[in-house]
C-alpha cells in the first residue's frame, strides 16, 4: 500500500494468462481485424434480441479465453464482469452458465479497467488462484438504450463516437502467462458539467487525464517510464484535450499515447466519426492488439486506463452533466 | 485464501469503524425507526427529480458515516458503491463531490453485500487504510425505472416487495471499530427460469440458499455457529422456499434467521405486502439495527446476506427470467 495515495503496486505482480477477444462484422472490417480470436458477422449471434446477442458475445468470449488458457471454469474463483446495459442484464444472462461466483461492475466504458484491477487485487492478496475479467458492449443494444431505434436513421455529429461490439476477457493467475499487472489506479468521478452526448470524448478526457496524472504522481513515473499510455475511447476530440490538459501540467505523452477507439476503426473508411467506443473497445483493442506487444516484448511496460461516461438517458434527458471516470492498469511485459 | 472454496477468510479482520442509514417517510413510520441516524419525510430530498433525490440519500449518508467515524473524505482510499438505477446515476452524481476513487458495483439488492465484502478485502490485503460502502435504493426512482408510474396506482399482489427508500453507509479500516467483518462469500448466478417480477422473494431464494450453504461449508460451520443469519429482502414468501431448501440440505436455520425486507415495515399496518426491498432495504437494516446489537455483544457473530434479483424491465418485458444472485459477509463482535 502507498500510504495517501490513489494506486496500488501489486507486490505479488498477478499474470495475465491469456486473452481473447470476440467482435462483429464492422470491428472485423477495420485496421485490427487480423488479431481478433473470432469475428461474427450475424449481429444476432444466433439470438432473437440485441441484449440476448451482447450475452451470447460475453458467453463465446469467456469460454474462449478459459480455452486458450488450459483453465476450466471451476478453478476460476472470481468474475469481474460488466456491461453497459441497464441492470448489467448483458453480464447476467451472457455468464450465468459459468457457474462462478460474480462480482458485476459498472464504469460505463471504463469497466475493463476496474475489472482488471479487481481482478488483479485478488490474485495479488493471494485470496484467488484464478480470476476472469471480461467486459462488453453491442452496437445495437447500446444504441436501443441510450439514443434512437435504428430505423430511425439519425444523423450522427462528427463528434459522436460508435459503440464498438465486442468481448474481451483475460484469465489472470499466479505464475507464467504473457504479461503481468503490476499496479492499477481507480479513478475518480470528475463532472465538468459537461452536457453533450454526442461528444462523449470531451467528457471523459478530464476524468482520463486526472487518473493517469495520479498514475505518474503516484509511481513517481514520467511518460517515458511507459513504452504507451493507452486511454479506452476518447477519440480524436477527447484525446487532443486530454494531452493538452496533461501538457499544462508538465506532461508530454503526445509521442507515446494511444487510443483503442481511434485504433479501432478506420474512421474515413468506416464512417465512425470520432472513434469507436462502450466497454468492448478498450477490452477486446487490449485483449487482440496491446497484449501481443507486449508478450512480444515490443512494449515493456504500459498503461492502459479504459474511459467512462457516466450517463444515462434518463440522467440525461433531466438535463444532467454526463460526468467521467477512467480506471488504469499497469500492464508490464513478463520477461 | 481457501483452495476450491467460494469465500475468502480475512486474516486481518477488517473493522466496521462506523455506520449510517438515512430513510424515507415510510421507513422512519416503521418498526425500525427509532434506530435510523436521519428520516427525511420529503421524498424529493430538496431535489427535483427522484434520480437526484436518491443521489442526495447517498451524499446525506456518505457524510453522515464519515463524521460519525470521525475520518475525513481525503482519508478514504476507495469508495466500493452501487444502486439499482440504470448506469448507476443515484451513484455517480450521488458521489462525485467526495472525490473519492470509486469503484462502481452492481448486484442489484444484494449491492451492500458486494460492496461491503469489497471494501473489506482492500484493507485485508493493506490495500487501504479507510474503504466506504454504501448503497441505496429509492420507492419512487425503482418504480419509475421496473414498474409503472405512480399516478397509474397500479394494484400490488400480496407476493410483491415494497422499494425501500434509504441508504446505508459504512466505513471500514484497520483497527478499532464495532464490529469485524472476517468473511465474504461471493455469490453465482442462480437462474431456475423464474418469471414473477412481482415475487422476487421466490426468485431470489435459490440464489440465497446457495450462498448460504456455501458459507456453511467453506468454513466448516453449522447454522449454531452463527447468532444470526441474515438475508437481504427475500420478504415472507422467498424466506420460507429459502428455509426449505436448506432444511433440505440439512441445515435448520429457522431459529436464528431474519430477514431485512420483513424487519424493515409493519406488513400489515402499512401495507408492504411480501416485504421491503431494493439496496437499501439490507443497508439500512444492516446499519441501524444489525450493528448495534453486534455491537453491544448481543450477537457475537453473524452471515450477512443482501439478496439481488438480476432483471431490467427490457429483460422483462423480452420474457426472460429473473435470476438471482446473494453476496454473504461474515460479521462478528469485536470482543
Amino acid at each position: 500500500m502507498q500510504q495517501g495515495k490513489q494506486s496500488i503496486r501489486f507486490e505479488r505482480t498477478p499474470r495475465i494468462l491469456e486473452a481473447a477477444s470476440v467482435v462483429g462484422e464492422k470491428e472485423g472490417q477495420g485496421p485490427l481485424a487480423a488479431e481478433f480470436d473470432e469475428i461474427e458477422n450475424d449481429p444476432m449471434f444466433g439470438t432473437e434480441n440485441w441484449e440476448a446477442a451482447e450475452s451470447a458475445l460475453q458467453k463465446r468470449a469467456a469460454e474462449r479465453v478459459l480455452e486458450k488458457a488450459g483453465v476450466v471454469r471451476t478453478q476460476v474463483r472470481y468474475l469481474f464482469a460488466g456491461d453497459l446495459l441497464g441492470q448489467l442484464i448483458a453480464t447476467s444472462f451472457g455468464t450465468v452458465d459459468l457457474e462462478i461466483p460474480v462480482l458485476g461492475l459498472y464504469g460505463a466504458c471504463s469497466t475493463m479497467g476496474e475489472a482488471m484491477g479487481l481482478a488483479a487485487s485478488f490474485i495479488d492478496s493471494e485470496n484467488a488462484d484464478y480470476t476472469l475479467a471480461l467486459a462488453s458492449s453491442h452496437f445495437a443494444s447500446a444504441e436501443k438504450q441510450f439514443r434512437f431505434p435504428l430505423e430511425y436513421g439519425n444523423q450522427r455529429p462528427y463528434s459522436a463516437t460508435w459503440t464498438v461490439t465486442g468481448c474481451g476477457a483475460v484469465v489472470l493467475g499466479k505464475q507464467g502467462g504473457i504479461a503481468k499487472i503490476t499496479g492499477m489506479t481507480p479513478g475518480k468521478i470528475v463532472d465538468m458539467g459537461y452536457k453533450d452526448s454526442m461528444n462523449m470524448g470531451a467528457a471523459m478526457a478530464p476524468a482520463a487525464a486526472d487518473t493517469i496524472l495520479r498514475n505518474f504522481q503516484d509511481f513517481e513515473r514520467r511518460p517515458e517510464d511507459y513504452d504507451q499510455v493507452i486511454t479506452g475511447d476518447l477519440g480524436t476530440i477527447g484525446t487532443e484535450i486530454m494531452i493538452n490538459f496533461l501538457r499544462n501540467k508538465g506532461y508530454d505523452i503526445a509521442g507515446r499515447h494511444m487510443d483503442c477507439g481511434i485504433a479501432i476503426f478506420d474512421a474515413d473508411r468506416q464512417d465512425t466519426h470520432a472513434g469507436g467506443s462502450g466497454c468492448g473497445c478498450s477490452a477486446v483493442t487490449f485483449c487482440a492488439h496491446i497484449l501481443p506487444k507486449i508478450r512480444a516484448g515490443q512494449w515493456k511496460r504500459v498503461l492502459f486506463v479504459p474511459t467512462g461516461a457516466l450517463l444515462s438517458s434518463t440522467s440525461f434527458n433531466e438535463g444532467n452533466s454526463i460526468p467521467g471516470i477512467a480506471h488504469g492498469v499497469v500492464v508490464e511485459a513478463v520477461k
